[in-house]
């Protein structure tokens, strides 16, 4: 069961403040922020204290919370605070969704705002929810047995949403309701979401969890022991092809080589129906040093070149279905998303 | 070119020494060690500063010359010297091989002992020249325009033998011959092999290296840019199944997927004729703090199983072909292997 609160309002919408558990000390500490101010909460943001789309714009909601709280101009105050709020991860579309829905909020009070925010937060909660349903059905379908489990890559777990997750979702689903089920998870260098964020909430919730290696997938899949992949999903193209987290497409292709299931959640407002198809979608370069200089000491030569993309892109023939918050899309092709999503 | 000497003899048979490049401190710092006595050879093989299995080999013969160096008794010094060797790695075979050769040396001198140990490290040498000259003509094959590179996977380099390395071996003739090949190395978690040792000797030699974690291979080779792929092998059993350090098999796999062809570089000495299949070769699994806390910080959580298999086997059907010091074993089944290899 889900037991951390990465994301909470803490006392009443006036005097109440917003409590963020500190993900750079995890997996080691457990440490949580009180933000009690605009300020604090921008450097959480910064600081990847909180981190993952959907738990960005909560934090960004609650932030506009506390910039108002003992304003003479509630709208001045407000104003003030999105400006400054979206310069704390200029890249996160989120962010920007959250902060102008906050903008919308009238009258401009902070019992209306307050009430908006947690409108943010309980519409992505009830979203993990709905898409931890419908991805419950898949774990009954391929986990019959305890020698097999699922395997699952970087973070698109609780910590990175208002709620229980997404590839996560159908995991805490299953342990609310008394099923052991084993979690793989890898590590997924270069910065170890895998390892220190997904490994740390699933075993907080009590969850069977084995860590291996990134490269080790292979071999857990050849041993019979992997029954599905699910993963989480950055953007998903008009023709279902799924950019997330580099390493994604290599568990995809190992897992059609092993006859297992490889599977995405995502909410539906990860698709971009302009995006015909993955090849339209950019890949960029992380920073070098996250990969020589990773664990707080040099591990690779001076003089060595380093590439790093950040993220792939994972054809839809590879996915056997893509779970959202409206249901199944699958198979995985462009009349199916537009079944499923619409032209939302 | 190779320049790193990472195990030399320095001086003459009776007052000479052995220096050993010490591979706990790479890629930081390049430090060797003077060996005056069979006690500092020892730890350097104990600690790790000298690895790979012929490399160990060849530092344990040296040893034995030290051993007997200064001796009144040198059968008596010799036997002594050798029951202490033994004891630094109980496990490397090639450890054994290489006392038991210097234990037949007759008659036992300081400068036929000398003269033997001189004899396996230029045996050595010679194997990964061939081995090298082999696998050019696998270069020449695939890599034809400097937009494809080739990949390799852990340490089957020089700093794992006394010459030029195995999988190694094709790059440093092709840079000898002024070829520029870029190689693609993996990290290879948990020990980073890859990162701190193959790409140390490889920048080292002026060769273009581009390093990569483990999990981005799959995108590299989508992307077009991997010609082929080489690695070396710990054991290989009469059909070609190959045991090697894991995350092998994994890069295979997603080799065969993209039409990438996977070679093996080993010596005629992994082969393992008793063994029929790679089913029948066990798996060890490695130490969990190697995962969890690798490199001075803890990056699981607490309560998290670790999986972590030492190596994984490679099926002969994924192997386009196996290079050895006698010739290419292409297709890799047990009826080439025993043509090439023999029933040696």
């Amino acid at each position: 069961m889900l037991k951390l609160r990465n994301i909470e309002w803490i006392g009443d919408a006036e005097a109440g403040h917003l409590r963020l558990l500190d993900q750079t000390r995890l997996p080691g500490e457990e440490v949580y922020i009180d933000c009690r101010d605009v300020l604090s909460v921008w450097e959480a943001i910064r600081r990847l204290s909180v981190r993952g789309a959907p738990a960005i714009g909560v934090a960004a909601a609650y932030g506009c919370v506390l910039g108002v709280q003992n304003a003479q101009d509630c709208t001045q105050a407000l104003d003030q605070t999105c400006d400054k709020l979206a310069t704390s991860r200029p890249t996160a579309v989120n962010l920007f969704w959250a902060l102008d829905r906050m903008k919308r909020v009238e009258p401009v009070t902070v019992t209306e705002l307050w009430s908006e925010a947690r409108g943010i937060h309980e519409e992505d909660a009830d979203m993990c929810h709905r898409i931890g349903r419908n991805a419950l059905a898949l774990l009954d379908r391929h986990i019959s047995s305890s020698d097999r489990g699922v395997l699952t890559h970087c973070n698109a777990g609780a910590l990175a949403t208002g709620g229980i997750g997404t590839a996560t979702a159908p995991m805490y689903l299953a342990r609310e309701r008394g099923r052991r089920i084993r979690v793989w998870v890898d590590e997924t260098r270069p910065l170890l979401q895998g390892a220190r964020l997904t490994a740390y909430e699933l075993v907080a919730a009590d969850i069977d969890v084995t860590l291996i290696c990134d490269h080790m997938a292979a071999q857990v899949m050849r041993e019979g022991r992997i029954g599905m992949v699910i993963t989480g999903a950055d953007r998903i193209a008009s023709n279902g092809d799924t950019a997330n987290k580099i390493g994604t497409y290599s568990l995809a292709v190992l897992a059609k080589h092993h006859g297992v299931p490889f599977y995405v959640a995502a909410p539906s407002s990860t698709f971009d129906l302009s995006v015909f198809d993955g090849s339209q979608i950019p890949i960029e370069q992380r920073a070098e040093d996250e990969i020589t200089d990773g664990f707080g000491m040099r591990t690779a030569p001076e003089g060595v070149s380093v590439y790093s993309p950040a993220f792939d892109v994972t054809p839809h023939g590879l996915i056997a279905a893509i779970v959202t918050e409206r249901g199944l899309i699958e198979p995985v092709n462009m009349q199916m998303v537009h079944q499923v999503i619409g032209s939302a």
